[in-house]
């Protein structure tokens, strides 16, 4: 029996829970909305900052994409819009196909959206979402990490008011000390306090609320405002002050309107510059919501179905591409304050997109005198609770070659920019993951007295016989370890001239390949021509099914027996069991082993 | 205990079979040199024409590479020189860099013997022959077999006379059939003729000699000598009706002299374009060559190592390319005639060199009239046995995984070249194989009655608890499969709201990688948030030394069972045993489970 991943699979899961709308669940989503509206007004305009693109096409990245998700997807409260990681992987894809602040640089971005919502489409059509699967933890954990420190610093330029330019760290920071000298004093002076304050808002204003008296999670969702204050503030501020005309970079005029819906023109080498980051970004915005999802989800026993996930994010991209947005995808912050503020239904994301419209229609002229350091400022705050380095070091207990995938990927992240970092850190672990399965566990073993069990004999006190050897093998057999199979099973029959079967103990191999099969019938042909007998032990069901589909049981000198005993007790038969301290291994390590003889306490099997 | 692959290892094994050297060696290693060089001198000269090199090339590279193989390599038989598809990559490789004719090719070529035999050398000292594994049988067999069609095909623009060029079938059969009105009837009857007369050679020569009288060893290397004497043939007949002034293309004026000693310019623009193809060239040279060496030692029972074998190539390659040869490597049918006319050490190889230096200094002026047609019809005959369509039948037989990844590479390497067939063909086995580990074997297991194994409730006549439902899953865990397991438990939870306690049942787990750490801490808290206790068992002592390592054993609600046997019995008494009927499966494929409920033969376990 396989068990697939199948599951009922709604193309509209919308229908699902709409038929059980009550007005108890109305309030809940609309009080959820207000609260994620609040807190995704001054982020969207941040990330929409952070991917190069004027702030307000973060607001139109934030209405269209949320309808659409909340039509297809299956996560009760994830809340899609503009995110960090994913406008950071934007602006450096559309980055290296036009100049930021020209009209191609939008018409690039709008491209990466549309671009990345096909993929996502395609993906969820032919269930190809087991393809995430091949971002490991450790390679996604350490490129989040490395993101954040390079968005942070390369906010610094707006908080510091000089200009500076790059996609990883080097460039960043070089660019900041080069333009030093530029530092502007209002700016700089605004930067610092919102950071200051946003710090503050997140580390010491909940509990300072909860003190004066406000319930837990209210206090909670009030701190959640903070950024809202900030903004309000600075604005206040630099337009009273007239703090633009100091040099503060201001956000500037901006038409309040609903988002422009337009199909854009097709450019097939501008398709063709960005579909491997469209890709990239389509995988990581993927596994990145798809988490926040499936955590939210299983807190209240609900289910995810990924392929559907997939869907429905794919038509959140379109959705922004033809609506004059970015690549959007499930954010984490936005979609915890969702959970936590009571959201029941995809309804809630809908309601939320119903005030981002107004927020586009109504708020945008207040937004003139915005200074691009408060959202620098936003930014910062958000993305540093996105660095995580303790984790190598748990890594690296756990596991060197994980820790390996992950310190690659944050170096080349940080070195190289996204792109670079995410594909680096794939192939490290594929290539990692490939080199210990070439490399298997083998032992040699024998029986432990009294019982039917067989251990490996550096690790137990077991018997051997002398003219029996055996050798489990704790792994898959495949291409890539099977000619080293080949090598260790030829030097344990030449340095052991007296055996007469050579079993192979197969309980831990889930697969034998075609390669490993030609292996096989190797060692049976040459072990035949050194007189001795080749045998396979506990070969498991799906895999015998297999051999006996080639010639190789028909070719085998020796039998394939269900249990390691029964080899025993019938290969026993014809070889005297003596002391296993007679036995020689061509290898190293054999340390252990002499021990183990001269301690003499391998008895004849018989005597027993 | 892990077995590493550590051998003696002597840097110069000639030390080792030098000093046992008797009159008997002597004379058995010289009748195998004498009979070697018979076949190498046409050979070698034809596959240098392959290469698209001058043939005397093909003498320069089967003199010092034979002896630097004699000096450093561990086979006692193998013949390194020229060989078929070593020449077809050369050619490809250097095609790109420079137009064939021309003294760049010629420098070309030598560039790339030097650079192939200091991947080899640095790829023995850094131990890496493990690298080569990742070549997979049927992506080898898939990858010669499309060779050995390319060059057959590209030959036969000798045999019909005519201008043709290309580095797949696609462009040598275009180009053939572009060219088809210019056959040179002279050249054809050479051609043809030379053709058939080696295949007849091959077939009919020997049972012929034996008939007559001749023993059968005698007369099988007799009919070796088969190509030297259409050599001779085809030279008198162009030579004496100067066939070469009716348009039949000569090999033309040889200086006889030894190989020219020289250190090439370096060319740093050179070195990176033929760095690739370099690569390629060693592993594939290296594979090629180490399965013949293992093949003919273990006949006699000698050992290869194949890192010395790295190095040992790797020197007969520096050798290549500093006295104007080309990248070499062991050959199968010259090792294997090498083998068989008795040779004993490698100094049989350096006899060989021997004579093939007097036939380069002395023999040079008689090949002036050598129809390039009876060299094409020599390549022709070698190539075409390695075309081995048949074993793509067997394969897919066996696996449609290995089958899917022979054909790719045939097909690529026909239409595309070979390094994008070899690429293709490892990218794409790596790729199924990690698919295949993707979607691991699962079984929900029970008891069988009156023993203490848990088998597949689908395939086995089991009991199992109702409130305790045992995984086992038959494959490592690692980011590929890890998200796909969280899944199908959730799935099986969900579905099954009475069970109080989960046993994943680990006894073909060989790792547990820390994307799967991960997964399983989530499964633990999602399924303590839904009262149901998490449990292992079975699971291996590597594994549980190194879980021992991360916080996962401390946070884990339930127990880690030695057996699963244990498992029950100690979960048993807290849940009622029940006919297993009543467990509900998530998933598809329940056909045969509704079959085993409807027989009713689980009966309460508490009851036996």
């Amino acid at each position: 029996m396989v068990l697939g991943q199948a599951r009922r699979r709604d193309v509209l899961p919308i229908l699902g829970w709409a038929r059980q709308y009550r007005a108890q669940t109305l309030a809940n989503d609309s009080l959820a909305a207000v609260i994620v509206t609040i807190m995704l007004i001054p982020q969207s305009l941040a990330y929409a900052l952070l991917a190069g693109l004027p702030p307000v096409v973060g607001l139109y990245a934030s209405i269209l994409p949320l309808i659409a998700y909340a039509l297809f997807g299956t996560s009760r409260t994830l809340a899609v819009g503009p995110v960090a990681v994913v406008s950071l992987m934007t602006a450096a894809a559309v980055g290296q196909v036009a100049e930021q602040g020209t009209a191609g640089y939008l018409a690039a971005a709008i491209m990466l959206a549309l671009l990345s919502g096909g993929i996502l489409v395609l993906m969820g059509l032919f269930r190809l979402g087991f393809l995430a699967n091949f971002l490991s933890h450790p390679v996604i954990s350490g490129f989040i990490t490395a993101s954040g420190i390079i968005i942070a610093a390369s906010q610094l330029k707006h908080i510091l008011g000089v200009p500076a330019e790059g996609d990883n760290l080097l460039e960043v920071a070089s660019s900041l000390l080069a333009h030093l000298g530029q530092i502007n004093g209002p700016t700089v002076i605004i930067g610092v306090t919102a950071t200051a304050f946003l710090f503050w808002v997140r580390e010491g204003l909940a509990p300072l609320l909860e003190r004066a008296g406000l319930p837990n999670r209210a206090a909670a969702m009030t701190a959640k405002a903070g950024p809202v204050l900030a903004v309000a503030v600075t604005i206040a501020f630099t337009a009273a002050l007239r703090l633009d005309e100091q040099g503060v970079a201001i956000v500037g005029d901006v038409p309040g309107s609903l988002p422009p819906l337009a199909v854009p023109a097709f450019d097939l080498g501008l398709v063709q510059e960005l579909i491997g980051p469209a890709l990239l970004i389509s995988i990581i915005g993927f596994v990145e919501s798809i988490s926040i999802a499936q955590t939210l989800a299983a807190k209240r026993r609900q289910r995810i179905d990924p392929d559907q996930e997939l869907i429905a994010l794919g038509a959140a991209n379109l959705a922004s591409g033809f609506s004059s947005g970015y690549p959007v995808t499930g954010g984490f912050a936005r979609s915890a304050v969702n959970f936590d503020a009571g959201a029941e239904t995809p309804a809630a994301g809908a309601f939320t997109a119903v005030g981002i419209a107004l927020a586009a229609l109504f708020l945008t002229p207040l937004l003139t005198f915005l200074p691009k350091a408060t959202l620098a400022a936003t930014i910062i705050v958000a993305v540093l609770s996105l660095v995580n380095i303790s984790t190598v070091r748990e890594t690296f207990r756990y596991s060197k070659a994980d820790a390996a995938a992950m310190i690659a990927t944050i170096l080349v992240t940080l070195g190289a920019g996204v792109e670079a970092g995410v594909v680096t850190g794939v192939v490290l672990s594929i290539l990692l993951f490939l080199y210990a399965t070439s490399r298997p566990h083998m032992a040699i073993v024998g029986l432990v007295p009294g019982t039917e069990h067989f251990r490996n004999i550096d690790r137990h006190e077991v018997r051997c016989g002398q003219r029996v050897l055996t050798l489990r093998v704790d792994e898959s057999l495949y291409f890539a370890n099977a000619r080293g199979l080949e090598d260790t099973i030829y030097d344990l029959v030449a340095a052991n001239p007296n055996i007469e079967h050579f079993v192979l103990m197969c309980p831990a191999v889930n697969a034998i390949d075609a390669s490993a099969l030609e292996s096989l019938e190797a060692i049976n042909a040459r072990l035949r021509d050194a007189d001795v007998t080749f045998h396979l032990s506990e070969v498991k069901g799906p895999v015998m099914d297999r051999l006996e589909r080639s010639h190789f049981l028909k070719n085998l000198t020796g039998n394939v027996f269900l249990s390691q005993f029964e080899a025993m007790k019938r290969l026993e038969h014809e070889a005297v069991i003596i002391p296993q301290g007679t036995l020689e291994k061509s290898y190293r390590h054999d340390s252990s082993y002499a021990k183990a003889t001269e301690t003499g306490k391998y008895d004849v099997m018989n005597s027993e």
